[in-house]
C-alpha cells in the first residue's frame, strides 16, 4: 500500500499544481438546468441533482488537479439520499484518478472514532465510502485520533487535522494562550509529532492540517514549524484568500500544501467574469476555466510554479467543451 | 414549537428517571439470532439488522426512558445502507414517542454548519433525519455554532456541545490551562452564556454540554458554573462511571442532566449478570433489565430520586417479554 503523503506528493506533480477543487453542491446555486424542478423538488431529486452536478464538475477538473474534497455536509442535508449521492460521488472521483479528501470534521473517542476511520479511509473495498483522507476534529485529544492514524497508516490513507480554521470566530478557542503561546500552536506540535513518525519518501507523513488561507502569517510560520506536516488549506476565493496570502504554505519544491477552493470554481458559471462567457448552459466549461485561473495565479505567485516545471504544459484558456 | 429543554424536561419527569440510551450497534456484539449470516454479511444485511436491533432496544426501552442517543459512527461505517438504517431508527424512536439525541459530533464554519444544522434538527418533517438534538464540537469557535443555535431556536430543538469528554486523551487540550482555568471552563462559559439567553420555563436553555461521568468532581463543579445547561453525561456503565460519579449534574429537583449509557444497556444479554438469566435469544429482555436496573441506581444514589416521587411506578424486575 503506498504512503498517502507519497501519493499526494506525486498526484500534485503530475498535475504540476496544487489546488483542490471543494465539492459543496447548494442547491440554489447549481446552474439551472440541474434545477429545474425548482425548490419543491423533492430530496432524492435534489440529491440526483447533486450527483449529477458533482460528477460533471469531477469530469472538468479531472484532467487539471490532483484531488477533490466533498463537503460531507451539503450531502448529508438531504437524508439518506444525499448520502448515496455522496458515495455516487466519491466513487465517481476515485474512477477519474482524483484523490479524494472528504470533508468530515469527524472525530469521537475510542472504538466510535475506529468506527469512523474504518467507514470513510480506504479505496478498492477497504472501506465502505472509499476516501482517501478524512479531515478530522482535535477536541477529544489524543487518544481520539489514535484510531484515525492507525487506520491511516494500514490502509495508505490520510487524515488532516483542524488546525487553524479559516473562520472568524476560528480564534474563539484556537487563539486562547497557553504558556505562552495559542492553543492551535499546541494542536500543530501535536500533529508534527504525528506526522514526523510516518514519514513517507516525500518528506510528509500521513497526519496532515487544515490551516486557513485568511491568516497567510500564521500559515507561513506554521509551515515553518511543521516541516513534515502536509497542509489543507481553506479559505481561498470565496473566502477572500489570494494565491499571495497561501504563498507560506508551501515548501521550496513547491510541495507541503493543497489549496481548496469550492464556490470559486464550481459555481463559477455565477461569477461576473465567467457569467457573460458561459453562462448557465456551459457551466462545466466555467469550472474549467475557473480552475485554470486559479493554477495560474497560485503558479505565479506561490513555490507551486515549480511543480510545472517539468510539465511543459501552460494552462490554456481555449480549452472548452460543451457541457450539453 | 415547544422550547426543546421544557420537552426534555417534561419527558424525564414523565419517566422518573434521566437514562439516556445509547444506540451503538456493533456487528460483533449484536445477539446471536441477528448475525447467522457471520461476519461475511454484506453491508445492506449488516445494516438491517442494525436497523431490526436497534428497534428492538427502542421497542423495550421506549415505556421506560425518555430519549436515546444514536452513534452516527456506526451506521456510517457501513456506507450509504448504513445511513439509511439510522434514519429508520430516529423514525422508529420518534414514533414510540422518545426523544432523539443523534451523537455525530458535528461541526464546520458559516453556511456549512448550516446545513448541518438544517438536516439533523427538528422532526414532523422539519428536516431530514429528525433528530431533537445533535452533539456538536466547539474548536471551531463562536460563529461555527451560531447556525446551530438558531436552528436550535426556531425548532424547537437543541445542541449538546462538547465540554469535558469522558476519554482519558480528553485532557490533552481541554485541560490545557489559559488564564488559570482549564481550556474546557472557557468553553463552558461560552455554552452557559448560550443557554442563558435561551431559556425555557423549565430554567434551562436549548444549549447543552457533554460532560463525562470519568470526572465526577468536575461534573459537580461545571454543575455549579453552568446552572442553565442542561448535561448530557457519557462515561456511565462501560467506561465505569457510577450512579454516585454523576450524582453532581443534577440539579435539587433531579433535573439538568441525562446519564447516558450504551453498551451496558443495548449488549446486557452478554454481561455477566443477566447472560444466563436471559441469553442471546432474550436479548429485549436483557436491555429491559439493564435499563431498569440503572434506573434504580439513579433513583438511589442521585436528586433524580426525587423525578419518581410523583410516579408511584417503581421499576418492577418481574416484567419481562420474550424477544422471540
Amino acid at each position: 500500500m503506498t504512503h498517502f503523503a507519497d501519493r499526494l506528493s506525486a498526484a500534485v506533480r503530475l498535475r504540476g499544481n496544487p489546488v483542490l477543487v471543494g465539492l459543496d453542491p447548494r442547491w440554489e446555486q447549481l446552474p439551472q438546468p440541474l434545477r429545474a424542478a425548482g425548490a419543491a423538488a423533492s430530496l432524492v431529486h435534489k440529491a440526483d441533482a447533486y450527483t449529477q452536478f458533482c460528477r460533471g464538475v469531477i469530469d472538468a477538473v479531472a484532467p487539471l488537479v490532483a484531488a477533490v474534497k466533498p463537503q460531507s455536509a451539503f450531502f448529508e442535508e438531504l437524508g439518506p439520499a444525499g448520502m448515496s449521492a455522496l458515495w455516487e460521488v466519491i466513487q465517481h472521483a476515485r474512477r477519474r484518478g482524483l484523490l479524494v479528501i472528504l470533508d468530515g470534521k469527524r472525530n469521537d473517542i475510542g472504538t466510535t472514532a475506529a468506527a469512523y476511520a474504518a467507514g470513510y479511509l480506504g479505496g478498492d473495498d477497504a472501506s465502505p465510502w472509499g476516501a482517501d483522507a478524512l479531515t478530522v476534529s482535535p477536541y477529544l485529544g489524543d487518544d481520539s485520533l489514535t484510531p484515525f492514524m492507525d487506520v491511516a497508516k494500514q490502509r495508505g490513507t490520510g487524515i488532516f487535522v483542524l488546525v487553524k480554521t479559516s473562520n472568524p470566530g476560528g480564534k474563539t478557542f484556537q487563539d486562547l494562550h497557553v504558556e505562552g503561546k495559542p492553543l492551535y500552536e499546541h494542536v500543530a506540535t501535536f500533529v508534527e509529532q504525528q506526522s514526523a513518525a510516518t514519514l513517507g519518501t516525500c518528506g510528509y507523513g500521513t497526519v496532515g492540517a487544515v490551516v486557513g488561507a485568511t491568516y497567510p502569517e500564521q500559515l507561513g510560520s506554521l509551515r515553518a514549524a511543521m516541516p513534515h506536516t502536509w497542509f489543507l488549506v481553506p479559505g481561498f476565493g470565496a473566502q477572500r484568500g489570494s494565491a499571495h496570502d497561501v504563498a507560506g504554505a508551501f515548501d521550496e519544491r513547491g510541495l507541503g500544501a493543497i489549496v481548496n477552493n469550492s464556490r470559486g470554481i464550481i459555481f463559477a458559471h455565477a461569477r461576473a467574469e465567467f457569467k457573460d462567457r458561459f453562462g448557465d448552459r456551459r457551466w462545466q466549461d466555467a469550472v474549467e476555466a475557473a480552475t485554470q485561473e486559479m493554477i495560474c495565479q497560485l503558479r505565479a505567485d506561490t513555490a507551486a510554479g515549480r511543480l510545472a516545471d517539468g510539465t511543459g504544459d501552460k494552462p490554456d484558456f481555449s480549452t472548452q467543451h460543451d457541457s450539453g
